[in-house]
This record gives structure tokens, sequence and C-alpha cells, in this order.
């Protein structure tokens, strides 16, 4: 995975575990057009501050992101972490303290140790590489599995244009957003307000459909760089053709990891697919499917194969979803299962058991009220959740 | 446990266990005054869409109970074998069938069937007995793993009136209102619309503010008959001190099995009092500790026994509760925290770990907003939710 004028490096800073890479950097060779989502939850960690503040100017260059701490709920203290973060990688790498986004993940509340970044930074901008994006991505898990990355070109007017991205998320993922951090970088030419409005679609189509625990974060970032190295015409409101064409290169780059990560999900054995059909508005789709795919009851259903209909029926009741009983369907894939409210009995069941063994599959919920419909994408709940979760700080 | 003037049988009839008590029947001699509370779930059991129509005359005189089968999503069907089960009922106690209750619970979804019904209810009414209370206590358990009943005395005006409540409730638990059943008999001498009155608020002030995962149920019903017996000076609104006393009776019933549904949520081993105080309104303070009591992530670190405060708030700031997040303070019990939104280091973390050993404790949320607060009782989210729920059907 390579972006031209993108180099990146990543090391084990010893931040809060010995021996595993937990701070990484992405650098731009040329300022680049920069856009970001952030956080919607009420608390914000102070990178995300910092960032907010400085993503208004719509220009990023460099990226400097670690795990192993969250640098949230650490007060005056904290905003003067980040702050000193930034201002070391900008000397080092000799540009303007501005043009430096932060980002950090893992526990919540632990004071930001300086000493690891002031050993680390250096030796971070001088190892620098064109073919080391995927060591940030795997410098910035926590209780990831796999790294996940990912890339695609585009063709503007005859100009190839490249887009990567790599993420991280495995708990506290819900919409509103996903409670990970995405970086997306890009050698397009694009302007900064055009990017912002392209990359609030892109989430709200990915990260923003896809939920393992309900829970949100401090620290969700999604951003993206795009620093016109590859020399396309601008892509802008007079290039409706390019606009379009990177529009859905980034929406469909943040799907597939918004999958990725669900599929990553701690403990998750299944990728399940909700979605919910005929629903009045798009809204009531969202609520629906929103609902069901957070359910503890469904989602432990999931994990013992269970095709307990009865709990994706009780969830759809409580959501904010209109819809009679009496016209409610659900199927698991094309295994029917319920039609007009009421089970279609043993062999429909045995069936839909089946599918249930596969290791991804999409559930419908069929409601016959209207034409709006919604996906949230979610995994199981299993053994493996609890574990993680009961143990994660220890 | 014994009320006058009502008797009561259980048996094991056989719905879906064997050699298990699955079906109770509760009589009061005479009719009496009667008040229901129902789920809120758009999706509605059959019974509970009977129930709650009979319930309009404000008079019942016997409740069916059975477990195994929640007789939910069962369409006509369903309905046609609730109102058999209830006229079998009428017509072996002879009385009218219009002052039968009937209440199921157990899997959504499946007929029920009416032979077990047909011989065990002739069966019941013949063994009817007033120390059999606890028996159906028992019979209408599914995933509970102890028997739920409470009861205590009042004196209006000098007369004592005797309260008697039995619950069931284990798993698909949360507020409007907590999934399960609830019995409340008394021979107080009351009207209808004031019972109905305290009996609402006796379920807001207690299985509202209950949560084990979230879900709710299609069954949910909490249900009163006073058939007077007791001779008291009636209780209405020319008796305000006996509504109080009734009022607080009924209420404080209701409170102490609502914790006792908790401490015996699915899997749990703990019992937790998430308590918000200083918010701006009543509504928000709610918000926030249900929003915390339900977070997976609070849940699996309360199991783990980690004072994990970072999820708290984090799950506090996406809540609908206003507050600044450099006023947040957090206690576990009495053992102080988090102050001013940051952590108080590593000796308050470890008298706080000590506190999360115990079986029972309160967290402490404070916003310092405004002078509202609100209380949700929870418990911790364990492997065993997970392999209860991952089960059950099985």
């Amino acid at each position: 995975m390579r972006v031209q004028g993108f180099t990146a490096a990543a090391t084990a800073a010893g931040i809060k575990y010995a021996n595993r890479a937990d701070l990484g950097l992405i650098f731009s060779r040329v300022p680049a057009a920069a856009a970001g989502v952030f956080t919607t939850n009420r608390v914000k960690a102070a990178p995300v501050l910092l960032d907010r503040e400085r993503m208004r100017a719509g220009r990023a260059q460099a990226i400097l992101v670690n795990s192993g701490n969250a640098n949230a709920c650490t007060g005056e203290a904290g905003m003067r972490a980040a702050q000193a973060c930034s201002t070391l990688t900008a000397q080092t790498l000799g540009i303007d303290e501005q043009l430096v986004q932060v980002a950090s993940t893992g526990v919540i509340g632990q004071p930001l140790p300086l000493q690891p970044f002031e050993k680390a930074v250096p030796e971070l901008v001088n190892n620098l590489g064109a073919d080391r994006l995927c060591e940030v991505a795997r410098a910035m898990m926590t209780t990831d599995l796999v790294e996940k990355t990912v890339s695609t070109q585009v063709s503007i007017k005859g100009v190839p244009v490249t887009l990567a991205a790599m993420a991280k998320g495995s708990g506290m993922i819900r919409p509103d957003m996903a409670t990970m951090l995405c970086f997306i970088l890009s050698d397009a030419k694009i302007t900064a307000p055009v990017l912002s409005r392209l990359l609030h679609r892109a989430v709200d189509e990915s990260f923003n459909t896809i939920t393992v625990d309900g829970d949100t974060s401090t620290n969700d970032t999604a951003m993206v760089l795009a620093n016109g190295l590859a020399g396309n015409p601008c892509i802008d409101e007079h290039n409706p053709e390019g606009l379009q064409l990177f529009g859905e290169a980034l929406t469909g780059l943040c799907r597939e990891l918004a999958l990725r990560i669900v599929a990553d999900g701690e403990g998750a054995t299944r990728l399940v697919h909700v979605r919910v059909t005929g629903a009045r508005t798009k809204t009531e789709a969202r609520s629906a499917a929103q609902t069901i795919a957070e359910s503890p009851l469904v989602k432990t259903a999931f994990f013992g194969k269970d095709a307990n209909w009865g709990r994706i029926i009780a969830a759809l009741g409580r959501s904010d979803c209109g819809f009679r009983q009496d016209e409610v369907s659900i199927a698991f894939d094309d295994v029917l299962l319920v039609e007009r409210g009421m089970g279609l009995g043993a062999a429909a069941e045995a069936r839909a058991t089946a599918v249930l063994g596969q290791k991804e599959y999409t559930v419908t919920v069929g409601l016959a009220e209207g034409t709006c419909e919604a996906e949230v994408h979610t995994c199981d709940f299993s053994f493996d959740y609890v574990r993680i979760n009961a143990d994660y700080r220890s």
C-alpha cells in the first residue's frame, strides 16, 4: 500500500506495554487538503479537541498516532501533552505545527507520558518510508486482532488517483460515530471543503452503520489527507464526474473498513447484516435495524446459532419504528422464517439454523409499511467479549 | 405468605419441560378491585391483549399464569388459546370469565398447547390452598434462580391490611417496563381507579428503574388485586392517610421485588446502584443513569472488578444528559475516584477496587449542573449471561 508523496514509520515507544509497536507517524511531502469527522460523545479526548480546531483550516501534513493511552479525561495536563507531542513532531519534521494532527487510543484517564515520545519521534522521522503505511495500521491496534488497510484507484479525466486507508477499532463501537481511528490518504488534487463534504457522507454510510456493543468513545476520529501530487484536474463543483468517482471511492473504502471493524469486533465469531425494509421513513428503519443489531439477547442468540426470531421481534417492538405485528416478516439470508408475524415452523427453522452456522449472513426484517430501508452491521456477543472487557485493563 | 381470601395452587403441567412446576392459579374468594400495567413493547403477547381489555373494568378474581411459553407472536390461534385458558379457568371455578386474567412467560413464537391446561386446571382448582402462593411464584420462574416473594402489613385507621407480592424476571429486563410478571395481592378495601394510580406510580419508581440487558419483552405485566376482606375504611380520595400508607407499602414491595430481579439477573454476580446527581432535569438524570447502567463495557468492567471509570464517563458522554466534562465526579460507595473530570490516582483506585469486590455497591456520578437526580439498578455482565442466552432455547 503506497500513495505518492506519503511516507510513514512506526515503533515500539513503550507508552503502556513493552515490545509492541504503539506509535506511528504519517507524513506528506507537501501540505495536503484535509478534513476530519470527530466523536459526538460529550466527553472528548485532548487530541480530538486539538485536531478539530486545527482542521478548520482544511490543511494538514502529518499525523502522529499512539495506542496504549487515550489521553482522555486528562484535563489541562492532557491538552499540554497533546500540544507537546505535536510541537515535537513539527520541529523534528521542520514543518508548521498547525499542520500536525495527533490521535490517541487506549485506556481513558491515565496521564500521557511524554518521555516515550521524546525518544521515539526523532526515530520515526529518521525511518520514514513509502512502504510503511501498514506498520502504522498495526501500531494503532488495541484489542484488534487484525490490521485493517484497504486501497483503490480511480481515474479522474484520465489521471490515475490513489486512495489508501487504515482503521483501528474493535470494541466501544456504534454509530455517531464508530469508536475508531481511520486515516485516509490520497494523492488527489481536491479542495478542502469538498473533501470535508465527501468525508462526512462516507462516514455516514459506513462507520455510522456498524455496532459492536453500542458504546461510543471519547477519541473517534476519521481523517482524510489529499496532497494533490497526482496532478489530476482539481476535484470540485466544476468537475462533477471527478466528484462522483472520488466520492464513491472514498465511501467504498470506508464501508470496507467498517465491515472489517465489525468482523474483528471484540470476541466476534459472526458478521451479521441486519436489514430492515418496508419502513415508513429512513429514520424509523435505522432505529429498528440499530435496536435489533445492538440487543444483547439477539447477539447472544447469534453466538448460540439459535434462530430465535422472538428476540428479534421483541427488539423491533421497543425501537422507534412503527409497524403492525401481523405484517412482520423475518428471513435469514434467503430462508424465510417469519411471515405475517408468525413462525413458519420447524422445517424453516432448521434451514435458518443452517444459515446461522455461516461466518456471515443477513437478517432481513420486512415491515410492509412503506418503501424505506436501512442496514446496520453487527457481530455476535460471545464469551470472549466478556473475557476481553473484564480483563482489558489488567 | 398469606392474604385473607386468597388461595393458590401450582402444578407441573408439562407445557414445555417435564417434571417442573409451570402452571399456577391465584384465586380470590370474592371479586377484587384490580389494576394492571402492561408492556410498552409494540409487540404484545395474546394474554397481555386479553388482560388489558378486561382490566378496564377494574375487577378481577383469578390469575392463571404459565411459564415455558410466552404465547406471543402466535396470531389468531394465540388469542384463541388465551381465551380458551380463561374460559376453562372460569368454568372450573364457577366465576364470570371477565374476572379471569391470564399471563404467560417463556419462548416467543411457539403455539401454546391447550392439552396440558385441560388436564391441569381442574387439578389446580381442587388443590387451592391459602399457603400456596409461593408455589405459584416458583411455577412462573424461567431463567430465574430464586423465587421472589415479599409481603408487608399496614394499619389503615387501626385496621391491619396485608399486601403480598410475587415476581419473576431475570433477562430481557429494562425500564418501560421491566420484563417480568408481578402479581400483588391485598385484602385492602380500595377503589379500582385509586389502585390503578398507585400501581402506576409504584411501577415507575421500581420496575422502571432496573436494567439487566436493555431488552424488553412482549409479556410484561404487573397486576394488583385487592379483595376488600380486611374491612378497612375504604382507601380513596377521602382517606388521604390511607392512600399514602397503602401507596408507600405498594411502592416498597415493588422496589424490593425490582431489586431482587436485578440481583437474580441472568449471570449476575453483582448488584450495582447507579446514581446520577446534580443534573439539570430528572429526565436528563435518568438518561445518564440508564445509559451507564446498560453499557456492556461498564457492566463487563463490573464483572472484572475493574474500577474503569473511563468507560463510565464515556457512557455518560453519549447519553442525553448535559454536563461539563471538567465538573464530573465519580464515587464507588464512599470512595471518590474522579473529581473535576480527572482521576484521583492509584491509591483512590485501589480503594475503589476493594468496593468492586463487594456483592453490592453504589456508583455515584455527580454533575454539578443542577439539583435533579435519578437511580437505576443494574447487575454485571458475566460469562454466564452469554452462556444462558446462547443456550436458552436448546
